[in-house]
């Protein structure tokens, strides 16, 4: 017996057909250099996604060609979103905050056939340009004599319905785009998503229990839509017909508190780190800021304390957890009724890792191989799998060790999972403390030490210890004007944690350094104090 | 070029896994035929889908074979949704409300091997029992000396984990499970889901702009699972872990409430008829119902007028529409932000059939043969595909008129379209009224007519006309003590509606018939009245 059901391949062309045809009239707003705010609306952003369709197939796009994007979040780079994959390409968005050495290697990997690039960001495709034989560049914004502008290169193909009508069938395993991920170590590793994962995962991000979004919903992405696809907000706010907020260069806390309140955003995303500079900003001015939004945190671990501060001033902090080889969305904490008997339940609830997403399942290995038990206490490395997971990288037929033999992704996170299975991170396998046999959490000392009302930023590192193998070392950022001594924090954390847990030492530094996406990069720190006196 | 992705089949397999492992505390309420609640959690649900599909296997179940269910709303049939794709056969959910001989034919078309059939519905399947040849028959409840008792057949294969860990891998695109239309004209036809068009519209079912379901949740599905699929409550309650509260064989509005509150149901789901009922009651007690339900309506147009005397008892009517052959769900009412400018404007919205689903696309063909306007005033027939849309008829070649040969399946559903792609059904096809070259539309008039203090289901037919080729006739039903005259609703009527539009005549009935899914059944009416003298 055989299905009677239409099989309609799951590509992104529909969703944009639709769109075109549902969401004429909602608005897509960006944030242009010069900080003026340019207003589109979902008909100018599919006419130009069809006729970039048409102008890449024109100059000779074939299918699975990649097409690099250099750019920040606005309009134009949704029509690349689209438009790529639309025309059978493969969407890659380069990551402008890379090394111009590292950003030259990726895209020659990848073997990148056109770029489109932002006009601000001309100055650093110029440090790169000469390493990597791009056949066409093109230029959003002003294009300087002799460079090819949007506007020219999306003329050279017919617009209108026209244009979305000639969008070539695709099969929905067809490659759409093209993330690096920025590992500390080696070479970066590209994974390509395909344009069934793409539909599937940005179903499963629209959901309630996922993050919600609606046609009702105003979306500010403040994660750039090079970091783990914007984490797949692009394609889901068209699927929905949101509206679209976008920020351009402008990731400050004011530029970004003044387009929450202007054009009445319900839902905004990205890293800790931004929502830490807008909680200050909030906090300096006194007042709370639009009302029913909520934040989308992920990139790393949100503490308690900063969602306990945003619930103070009306803002709920959606915590979720995910990877580039995973879309990336993976799970989302939404507290389950059960989470939520207590107040402090329910936040320590909010702040961990959370739930996996329908159809993605999880599983922890311990040290000695098996799986864990959902106990809340036992750890060990978090594989996934599902269908927008990574099941290799692009060209490593080195780097296979990341996936097991039966077909799971190994995550490299250090997870308990808790008898429900919210997964709690207890941290990146390579940045656990092995202290004389014991282990301790660097993320939990660093959650605990941002909650000191002194403390802007803290990283825990591991360092040599001639006796207990390693001892964690705590690295601070003040706050502008606060102060605290390295004994205040010893006894502010003492009230959490057993004292072989405590950081021997504290430095107090101006910054810490992160990765591109916005990360504590811990590697450079513990090389910075690998030769640390005790 | 090739994706790096994992391809995961989309089999319903994962998401009971997955049910087992994060919702296995979550309850399933069953209302037995002798009015007692039987509770099960999650847990022991899974476990008796896995041990359901190990007998099956066990008592010769081949893949694609046809399992027969002829059963009400509870956990055993929660089980059989599962436990039969899971391995690996085809779930048939039987209509217990078709006449016995009917149930035969489509029995022996889809060449069902075995039933599973409730104690309460014996009675009903000795009626047919002599026309099928079922291999096997398992009762649920209280079986008979004789036959073979649910726990006696799932007793003949292993429990536990052993059981999910031998659940088959499947092919996505393999048959799950199939439903006949309940059509009044010609011989009932199958539809044959796949594994992958549920896991899908599973997703959709549960998205924002759908019927937004989530872990908080509490389900009633009142519309039963014989009932093209419950409309797909059943797959995404488990996707989703929401609690589920099952009916049984207790549709009644005084039953119903009673398990809403007790429950506290957050969100119901049932044909019009049974709101009318239910609202009819809490009118009569003058008393609200369970704070924040939603109700979600399908199955034939819920009337402005129901929505807005729920609202009054802060009831949320969501309007929904869909048919066997799409899965069901193919558009859903959520106002957009523009459709709520005003209150009337907002429940207007809210009474359409409002905005296709995430990955369907529509059109509407008009008499002319070419597209209608977008104009909220053209007409034509309603045309969708998608995903979760069927292509063609189980076993029935001479079916194949209801698809275009581009590809789409023709509704029989006449609609205008708004300019923004919300649904207005005018009337079924074969229901319009074609009155000296204008078309009245019947659904219209039946809206107002109920609207009518006096009107509790109201019918609006063609009767042949000498001069006019057809004019429409009215069928009332009042509600109990309460008068009105035929010139009384052609008065009240006339507020709304051009004069030629106003039924010619009014008759004033005790019931009016219906389909076996709770539809006014107007090809009755219209043999009824065929010989009416004007």
């Amino acid at each position: 017996m055989r299905a009677t059901m239409m099989t309609t391949p799951l590509t992104v062309t529909p969703i944009l057909r639709r769109a075109a045809k549902l969401f004429g009239d909602i608005e897509i707003v960006s944030r242009r250099p010069d900080k003026s705010l340019h207003r589109a609306t979902y008909a100018d952003f599919v006419a130009q996604s069809a006729q970039l369709a048409g102008a890449l197939r024109k100059a000779g796009l074939q299918p699975g060609d990649r097409v690099a994007t250099l750019m920040w979040n606005h309009v134009e780079h949704m029509a690349a979103y689209f438009g790529i994959p639309c025309a059978g390409g493969v969407l890659h968005t380069l990551n402008l905050r890379l090394h111009p050495d590292e950003i030259a290697y990726i895209a020659n990997h990848a073997k990148d056939r056109f770029l489109l690039v932002d006009d601000c960001l001309l100055p650093l495709f110029a440090k790169f340009r000469a390493q990597v034989p791009f056949e066409k560049v093109i230029v959003v914004g002003n294009a300087p004599a002799g460079e090819t502008s949007w506007a020219e290169f999306l003329a050279t193909a017919p617009a209108g319905a026209e244009a979305l009508a000639a969008l070539p069938d695709l099969d929905e395993n067809a490659p759409l785009g093209m993330c690096y991920t920025s590992g500390t170590t080696g070479k970066p590793k590209g994974v390509v998503y395909s344009h069934r994962s793409t539909v599937l995962h940005s179903m499963a991000v629209s959901m309630v229990d996922c993050l919600a979004l609606s046609q009702r919903d105003t979306l500010l992405p403040v994660v750039p839509m090079f970091h783990a696809n914007a984490w797949g907000i692009p394609y889901a706010a068209v699927m929905a017909g949101s509206k679209l907020v976008m920020p351009g260069p402008h990731l400050d806390p004011l530029s970004l508190l003044e387009l929450m309140e202007r054009e009445r955003v319900t839902c905004a995303a990205g890293v800790p780190t931004i929502w830490a500079g807008i909680l200050e900003q909030l906090e300096k001015q006194k007042r709370p800021l639009v009302p029913n939004c909520r934040m989308i945190v992920g990139g790393s671990a949100a503490p308690e304390s900063m969602i306990r501060a945003f619930d103070a001033l009306g803002l709920r902090v959606i915590h979720a957890w995910g990877m580039t080889e995973t879309s990336p969305l993976g799970s989302v904490a939404h507290p389950r009724t059960t989470d939520t008997t207590t107040v402090d339940s329910a936040y320590a609830a909010r702040a961990r890792q959370g739930y996996p997403c329908p159809m993605i399942e999880i599983r922890a290995i311990g040290e000695s191989g098996d799986e864990i038990a959902w106990d809340d206490h036992a750890q060990g490395e978090l594989h996934v799998r599902g269908p927008w997971v990574a099941a290799s990288y692009h060209e490593r037929p080195d780097a296979g060790d990341r996936w097991t033999a039966d077909g799971w992704f190994m995550t490299g996170d250090v997870v308990s999972i808790s008898p429900t299975g919210s997964l709690r991170i207890v941290d990146r396998s390579k940045d656990v403390i092995k202290s004389g046999g014991e282990w301790i959490s660097s993320v939990d000392l660093e959650n605990a030490l941002v909650a000191h009302p002194a403390v802007r930023e803290a990283a825990v590192v591991a360092v040599p210890h001639p006796k207990w193998a390693e001892r964690p070392l705590a690295v601070v950022v003040l706050k502008d004007g606060a102060a605290a001594s390295a004994d205040d924090l010893r006894t502010f954390l003492g009230e959490k944690f057993a004292k072989f847990q405590l950081p021997d030492a504290v430095v107090f530094v101006d910054a810490i350094p992160k990765t591109s996406t916005g990360k504590l990069l811990k590697s450079a720190l513990r090389d910075r104090y690998a030769d640390w006196k005790w």
